[in-house]
């Protein structure tokens, strides 16, 4: 197995010249062929997607996660819009947004450039797979596709689509390479290929994402978990906190970007933790609360100190008042995940002070934190969410892929 | 020692949330006052500066060691200039390059926000203590320090009159961490405190870098070593590209832009390479060539494989001749350290394809190697090169050592 995955792993590395160099006219082309045949081969997908939905029955995998791998018509729609949006994005390489003289009459600027080899490592969704290969080939990368054994009929159908339209477009196959082996063993030898893979970009639940950080040579670009805030300040206008709070909560709960705790300034928690906790309930949400939360309403569930790092991905939600802003910026900073925060303030220097402050990748005001995703913030799809501070922070879309280089104008200058 | 050093990465970690949210007017008076006051205390450092240098005299350290270790006038004064320099350029942290509307009605940006602790080990020039220092403090950043055992006094020396000055301006004095101790086990344990520190930058020779990437669980920014290579093309204007060469070679031989492979086009190569060899043996260049150079000028010394992955940091230089710019940039890809290259041309399409093609953090037309450097490029001092195609790639300054945070003003928009 290792020779076969260190030759997947070369061929993507040579690969990733020829992509690193194609036309952005040959890119868009190529993108809005591939979104064109998948529409056309919605049959065959899902033909394969079903055996591995029927796998996934028999083994009695969990509701969440079948729902996840099922590749329905919205989900093709879905995987089908994105790769034509990300064509039509403006192309990230090659881009120079400004070039400045230096005294010595050199002309210097940085040009954006591909990475090289991405290796996503991911589990279930097989619209990664897509989402993926359109976003590497925009920014002009070469990828590795290592997704999980529950969605490997579905992983190589897509990537038996790509492939026939890498061929008709005379470029390499191996631009776009699926893994065909899905054991622990084999993300274990792609770590260790640093000569061949630039950037690992795991997706997944923790225990994956561990995983993959503990045994990487090569950098890891990643997000553990979201324990997103909603953080009340006194002067919120209620009625905007109840809609945000339920709607980050209830909306969709399974996903890394819903609220997990809800903070409230002690000024208006009297008034305003009742209608809350109401509100909520109403919607089938478990309230966890700290005592002053309890002190108010009595009925709700004691909060212990494991809630506050919770990521529930269901509909419960912890609440704790606090203080103040201080106090709401601490709790953030001590059981966060640097993924999202929002805060409900009509008061200008405390939502200023909230973006400024709050040291996450996402930081909103007034809105709910359902809104943190690549496709809502304009990315077209986004590759993942980084809440490593290194190279990308928050929600990753091609641009992200890529990196600059300088390149300098002379006229013959020497150093003296 | 593990727990000092344990103890001062904690302050350090806490000490950055202070130099985070300074304002930038404050943070340019501090690098100001420490501009003077490194100008006032030029007796102490000079002082200080001889008992290393001595220790090393002693210990018959190569003469090349004991210049950079050397505190000199000029030295001093460089630092002075290009803490200045730092002083008064803009302020990176907290700047929004743009925001953008969202069909949602969500208003999306991204702002500048400091990495967090920085921790740079690096061996003999004691300059670097200072310019780190100023760029972190710019950016935002707590730094730690640790400067190899040659240059102790020296460090905590510069370390010294920092921290009177963090004083001064009521900051905690862990902002700027000097290391106390300078074995080898010092570093293996500061690379594990990835809960304290966020990105690692070593400076020096090979064996210290390999070294810090072998032994961290943080994120490493660096450069192994700088093979750069200048392509002279077959339209080149002979005079510049003698000129050019020459400086590459021989203006600072011992630093990691100077030149160390040279190719030749062969179209140009029997009327060029005589000149050229003779112009860098009257510099007191060695000159090693491949087969075709030697039957040009035979009495040049014969390059062997390891001569094109060289770096000599010496007067030497390896030549080969080639057959086109395909093959020029196959020998670069092949050999090259990704630092820096240059094109001498005057042809306007092989000058834009190798700008784009050659994969180095540094790509050039018409100009020496040795302008490769942050201060050439205008970023005032320089933290490092980086030939890691991941966050930064070539030279960083400031604004290298800091990443965007998205940030989003809603007016209570919830996701449908």
């Amino acid at each position: 197995m290792r020779e076969e995955i260190v030759e997947l792993a070369r061929r993507t590395k040579e690969a990733s010249r020829f992509v690193a160099n194609l036309p952005s006219g040959v890119k868009e082309e190529l993108l809005l062929r591939i979104a064109d045949r998948m529409e056309k081969e919605r049959g065959f997908l899902q033909e394969e997607n079903k055996k591995d939905v029927e796998k996934a029955k028999e083994a009695g995998l969990p509701k969440a996660m079948i729902q996840r791998l099922e590749l329905t018509d919205k989900v093709i729609d879905s995987m089908v819009k994105g790769t034509r949006e990300i064509a039509l994005q403006p192309d990230p390489v090659g881009e120079i947004e400004g070039m400045w003289k230096r005294p010595s009459g050199i002309v210097v600027g940085r040009m954006r450039i591909p990475i090289g080899v991405i290796c996503m490592i991911y589990e279930s969704r097989p619209n990664v797979t897509l989402d993926a290969a359109a976003l590497c080939i925009k920014s002009g990368n070469a990828v590795i596709l290592r997704g999980g054994s529950e969605a490997i009929n579905s992983n190589r159908a897509i990537g038996k689509v790509i492939t026939e339209i890498l061929k008709e477009f005379d470029l390499p196959e191996s631009v776009v390479s699926v893994v065909p082996v899905t054991d622990r063993e084999a993300i274990k030898i792609l770590l260790e290929l640093e000569d061949y893979i630039d950037l690992v970009i795991p997706r997944g639940g923790e225990a994956l994402i561990r995983f993959v950080v503990q045994n990487s040579r090569i950098p890891v670009l990643k997000h553990y978990k979201g324990v997103c805030h909603i953080f009340v300040d006194e002067s919120a206008d209620e009625d905007m906190a109840l809609r945000i709070c339920v709607n980050a909560k209830v909306q969709k709960p399974g996903v890394c970007n819903a609220v997990e705790t809800i903070l409230v300034h002690q000024k208006i928690a009297e008034s305003f933790v009742p209608k809350l906790v109401a509100e909520l309930e109403k919607h089938g949400v478990e309230v966890r609360g700290c005592e002053k939360v309890r002190a108010i309403t009595p009925f709700v569930k004691e909060a212990t100190e494991e809630d506050w790092y919770a990521e529930y991905l269901d509909l419960i939600v912890a609440m704790r008042v606090v203080k103040d802003m201080e106090e709401a910026i601490d709790h953030i900073e001590r059981y966060g995940s640097n993924h999202t925060e929002s805060i409900i303030t009509r008061d200008y220097s405390n939502a200023q002070r909230f973006l400024r402050e709050v040291d996450s990748s996402t930081v909103m005001v007034n809105a709910s934190t359902r809104f943190s995703d690549g496709g809502e913030f304009g990315l077209g799809a986004e590759i993942g969410i980084s809440t490593t501070k290194l190279h990308a922070y928050g929600p990753m879309g091609a641009k992200d892929l890529t990196i600059t280089k300088f390149i300098v104008l002379g006229e013959g200058q020497i150093r003296t």
